[in-house]
């Protein structure tokens, strides 16, 4: 059986449960703050972090989220999500690096410093120049999501990839923390709450963080 | 014709060269400073960053470091990088994330800013608690180097792959920094000079940064 040691927030875990859940695979979650990690968790992973995904009878230990959704891919056929020739496959990779990397360091990995680690562990209040300027680049994202729903059928070409749910589970975080506003991005908008219908993004929608409640449309999949 | 965009002290495009090297492919060339990225390099890729290999001629334009290996990798069977099982391919990948994402942001990158953008672009000194924190770090990092060494014939097992090109791009800017000190760290500069000795790390040798000449020791494939 498979664990995955994750926490509520983590885009990462995020992206790897979408994938999970698209290919119907089951497994469990183990929750783990990165505040938290102790040194049973560091002889899983020596680097501290989740996701890390865990089969303790067959001895696999899985550990990075796109080496797990990689690994995912070529041991699960059902539901392929780094698909198409080399060309496409290098689209797929290059839009989910764009958002594991760069919208992480922009917006999500700022937001989730300022609204939850400030709040449950420094004790701090958010910095609003921070917030103000991860606003700012949020739109700079959305402007270019709008572009690529409006030039293509789905984020990375003609079929849905692991690229609408890397770039999915990120904006599902900044939505978490209320930091998202579409007004001006309906083609954005417009796909997200495809994504947000799928079934593989319910249990995002019921996952809740201590101390930090979601706001209301958060859970709404018609929102 | 491959023209690969990069700038001498990318450890990112570095990794791509060795990768190119393994296998025989060839290339030109582009010099793109991250500070001098214009509207022409944002149409290739618009999150203005390198490493970009393109062809004009076929149309192809790839993009992020990882993206372009996994493309080299299903494209060019010869000399295969990212080898062996489902489970030993996801080994090589968490090695190449560990040494992509956590040795850059906790070496590299604080490295490159302190010692090239501060000099060439910002006109400041760097600032020695960073500098002293970087070699900290430096040494955990090669703790567990050491540790890999010590226990496979390779970092990720028993065969050369891409997690020892990863490691040793990162390593081969630190070390044209002159940040690295192998003293207690006999294991791991062992690999190093083996690594450094292979004719695809030639080209790396020999690449110098303007107004940043590397240390004597940095091309000498024997220190």
């Amino acid at each position: 059986m498979w664990h995955l040691y994750h926490f509520p927030l983590c885009p990462f875990s995020r992206k790897v449960q979408l994938s999970l859940g698209e290919k119907k695979i089951g497994y469990e979650l183990v929750t783990l703050y990165p505040w938290d990690a102790g040194d049973d968790f560091r002889r899983l992973n020596p680097a501290g972090r989740v996701p890390v995904l865990h089969d303790e009878e067959k001895r696999v230990t899985l550990i990075d989220s796109q080496a797990i959704c990689e690994y995912l891919e070529e041991t699960v056929a059902d539901r392929a999500l780094i698909i198409g020739s080399a060309r496409a496959r290098a689209e797929v990779r290059r839009l989910v690096a764009l958002y594991d990397e760069t919208f992480f360091a922009d917006i999500t990995g700022p937001l989730l410093h300022e609204k939850v680690k400030k709040r449950l562990v420094l004790r701090q209040s958010p910095d609003s120049r921070t917030l103000r300027e991860t606003t700012r680049l949020l739109h700079e994202h959305l402007d270019y999501l709008d572009w690529l729903v409006d030039n293509r059928r789905w984020l990375a070409g003609a079929q849905l990839s692991l690229a609408d749910f890397a770039a999915a589970a990120q904006l599902s975080v900044v939505d978490y923390l209320d930091g998202i506003d579409w007004t001006g991005h309906q083609s954005a908008h417009g796909w997200y709450r495809v994504i947000k219908s799928r079934p593989s993004f319910a249990p995002l929608l019921r996952q809740k963080m201590d101390g930090i409640p979601p706001p209301k449309h958060y859970s709404d999949v018609n929102a």
